[in-house]
């Protein structure tokens, strides 16, 4: 092992994380809060630690599968360890570990909170919780896209430039380029948004907030009420649009800024997620209709909200969705697993997965009528690898019993079966609010420390496509040479 | 499509039933109860319709996977309806759906009932009810391990005598002996029982009926408390004992009396069958220590009665575990989709094909840290073929989507969360109770209609492994020549 080279990646890390505080201190200093010393010293901390750390000299920079699970493991701890400071130090968040779960929250763009009073906090402060969902963002789009399917984690192999994967070849195959054309896509859809939002009323600071909150679909406010506290069907409806492209594949908007319409229409992925997004909204909408808004389009909006919001593992939302019917907050539930597209910055098993799922269903059908027939799992007409089936259905198998063993153990708080359950899809998924006890009215607060620790470690299992952490845990990943 | 045959071997089946009947018909004569005409009417209507489809003339008498896929369905179709008519006929249970409902219910061993007060039905009557569990049984065994393996459908192509899979070798390859075997073991079994219960003071009656709810692993009793209602605890630890041998590989009972205790200790089903009950035992039994029950020992004895009851998929009780912790009932909620093992009359996902995906988990951890070698998947050091592996996770799948489907149009009754969901997994896994609206103490009876022909889907579902039943609602089955 390495440990040089990754003590080093780590000592950048921690640098970025330095230079990403800036902002937030010049809020703080703009506004003249308690809240400057607490963003200074954290700035001195991360230097004090990131300076040595990224001048150590290293015999070899080589970056084997092996030291990239632990730069990318470790990275997204040490963050979270480092991102909590300025909570901690300002007293905003008294608990380390309350201050370490919502920075985990915000890095890993879930958005489950422990703050019960947001609105008291500092503007600083709060900036630097929302702020961290965008970088976080930009941390997944790369990791997802271009880091992860290099050591043949997560199911995105698809996406390699190497394998004969459906949207590799429409990707500039190489990483520098392709973070180029995600951050690029990522930063035009922030700047759009911000302008309609501020065109909506909201002044900058409480653009950008929300802006954040939606591109990186994580779902940090500044309101105890989410967006319900604007009270603007305007304010809500430009949200509502953007949550659902922010769980788009950011490739797309390349195609779409190349004007390859064809690409964009073609995708089968994003056709089965705005089918489910469209079914769900339908469902629901039909449902809910003349039980517990004033008129269809009133429930047609919230629905559209609410859908949108939990399909792409953001979680903020307009309604107590706890107060649906059974009917309702079941297809709520279920689109917690389903989550967006690969290639954007929601969570969860996502579309591409249950496309290669259903795929296989359909093949086995196929199987029984033709038994001799060698059939073949095509996405766009290409052909996928045994390896890259076998790892999406391990992948999904996994998920499910990371959910199962998560349920379990939260559910030692003696909190009902529905609570337990959706505050683990909540974070696993890295949504944020769930049902019941995590209800959208609700904060994680209650939870005892154990079981924040826990949650904290299933939004990073999630966000780090369950494999990478998971292999970390494992004797042999310490006792072998890869 | 050779529709002849289909015909007549249903009318086969048809006639088996009109036989099938004559114990019920018998003890219903001795008890001089009101039922005996309902039975003498349902055996001619058998027979009216059995004689002719089995005397009819066929050009050819050869059965094809599509002939084999729609006699297994149909079969067990209508096998219900006609099994649902000394209910209806009787007046037992007035209405056809509820009556349906039941037979489903028996004969798919699931043990999920309508009858809100069983005490008051005939003797006769209650006898059938419970007669279907044990056909039901005899059907399953040979259905899964010696039909559905030859028509490609269910994950079971490992025991297929063609194959090179792990437990194919101990089997006598022909269909016959297979199921010659089997009938021994499952006979032998419930002789033992019989014996058994009726050292421990139940008469022949009562100890038949609660043997044919052990060995099919179907659940249905003579009293509404269920097995609580004997308040013997030797009762119900020789009912434990039963039922979770009736989970085990009925094949591996030939092998003990062939004295091949190698091949029984090293079966990797059964060892992950007795870890998951052990592990169940042991931590709900730690969980519920001291809360519930009087002391350790009692403790103890509910839970091993109610694991076994659930993990093989029987559905009996000793107590109210619904009034157990979140913690003890997530456990029992798990084990709704775990089942039984391969080879046995339990229902749901199966230990063999946990043992599959788990095996194929580790197999990705071993891929990321080689990422060049070839891995199999082993079962008992023989390697599965891409296609049976490819079968057993599509199965999975396919098992979560209809899982999520049922949930959703159950929770259109307007209930629970918990009480939709625990409803679709006690009827798809074959187990009978589940929580809340469904528990233990609770019948099937307040659903609407629409449910319970839907809850009668599932349990077939459940019980033909899926694809079976499935296929022939696909277009493609229909239309094209196999």
């Amino acid at each position: 092992m390495n440990f040089g080279i990754i003590i080093k990646v780590l000592g950048s890390l921690l640098l970025f994380k330095a230079v990403a505080l800036l902002p937030s201190l010049g809020i703080s200093i703009y506004m003249g809060e308690s809240d400057t010393s607490a963003f200074l010293h954290s700035i001195l901390l991360l230097l004090a630690f990131g300076v040595p750390m990224f001048k150590r000299k290293v015999s070899s920079r080589r970056i084997r599968p092996k030291e990239a699970l632990m730069i990318v493991s470790f990275g997204w701890i040490l963050a979270s360890v480092f991102g909590a400071l300025p909570f901690v130090l300002s007293g905003s968040i008294p608990s380390f570990i309350d201050a370490f779960f919502e920075t985990v929250s915000g890095l890993t763009t879930t958005g489950a909170t422990i703050i019960d009073n947001i609105e008291v906090l500092p503007k600083g402060i709060l900036f630097w919780r929302s702020f961290t969902h965008w970088i976080g963002g930009m941390g997944i789009l790369v990791l997802t896209v271009a880091i992860l399917p290099m050591i043949g984690v997560g199911g995105f192999q698809i996406f390699k430039a190497e394998s004969p994967g459906p949207i590799s070849d429409k990707l500039v195959p190489r990483i520098k380029d392709t973070a180029k054309i995600l951050y690029t896509a990522y930063l035009a859809i922030t700047i759009l948004e911000v302008v309609f939002l501020m065109f909506g009323g909201l002044n900058l600071y409480e653009a950008l907030i929300h802006t954040f909150g939606t591109v990186g679909t994580g779902g940090f406010s500044t309101k105890n009420n989410s967006i319900a506290a604007f009270n603007s069907s305007y304010i809500e409806t430009v949200i509502a649009i953007f949550m659902i492209a922010s769980g788009v594949n950011f490739a797309l908007y390349y195609d779409a800024y190349k004007r390859r319409w064809r690409d964009i229409f073609s995708n089968s992925e994003l056709k089965l997620y705005l089918t489910i997004v469209a079914a769900s909204i339908i469902f629901i909408t039909l449902n809910l209709n003349g039980r517990l808004y004033s008129s269809l389009m009133e429930t047609f909006r919230h629905v559209l909200f609410q859908v949108g919001s939990i399909i792409t593992t953001t979680g903020y939302s307009t309604v107590d969705y706890d107060q649906w019917t059974t009917f309702s907050k079941a297809i709520l539930f279920i689109l917690m697993f389903v989550g967006g597209c690969a290639g954007s910055t929601a969570g969860a098993i996502k579309n591409i997965r249950l496309l290669v799922l259903f795929k296989m269903i359909k093949r086995e059908f196929g199987k029984i009528m033709h038994p001799r027939a060698v059939i073949p799992v095509n996405i766009q007409g290409k052909t996928l690898s045994g390896d890259v089936v076998a790892n999406i259905t391990s992948f999904f198998f996994l998920y499910v019993l990371v959910f199962i063993v998560g349920t379990l153990l939260i559910s030692l708080e003696g909190i009902g079966l529905v609570s337990a359950a959706s505050s683990v899809a909540a974070t696993l998924g890295n949504i944020g609010p769930g049902f019941d006890f995590v209800g959208p009215t609700r904060t994680y607060s209650l939870f005892s420390v154990p079981s924040k620790l826990l949650l904290s470690l299933l939004m990073l299992l999630g966000r780090l496509e369950l494999f990478s952490l998971l292999i970390l845990m494992t004797p042999n990943f310490w006792r072998q040479e890869m």
